[in-house]
């Protein structure tokens, strides 16, 4: 099964990278971009085939390793079945 | 309009950080999970109303900013218009 886990700073916390890129994109002409914010992506294939157990165990690793859920929220994608 | 732009690694190009997680991830005993490769996505805020053009744009943001297509490809996603 292949699945995504989107990672993202919380709506409260700064997001000085987003900025810099903001004023870099409004700098080269980009004058109608508003916000940029910055998030990451873990596409990740796991030998599950129940999706619901898949969810779970993605959950898991993305509360134990893969988000700092003190300044990031989560979000599991699964993707298709193998 | 929102949108994302989503980088990732071409295929061909190892992905050190993505073995390092996928080492982790076995270490902690999630033995089911087979690859993992890593992202960058960017949630964008446009001030355009236009779904092609806005497309056009963010395209040629990707090239000239937010991807390295050397190694690099990307995705256009446009989320929802204003």
């Amino acid at each position: 099964m292949r699945a995504k886990i989107h990672v993202y700073l919380k709506k409260s916390v700064l997001d000085p990278q987003g900025k810099t890129i903001l004023q870099t994109l409004h700098r080269l002409g980009y004058s109608n971009v508003e916000d940029v914010r910055l998030g990451k992506e873990f596409y990740i294939e796991l030998d599950e085939t129940d999706p619901e157990k898949a969810k779970l165990q993605l959950e898991d690793m993305a509360k134990k390793l893969l988000a700092n859920t003190v300044i990031e929220d989560f979000e599991v994608e699964i993707k298709e079945e193998k």
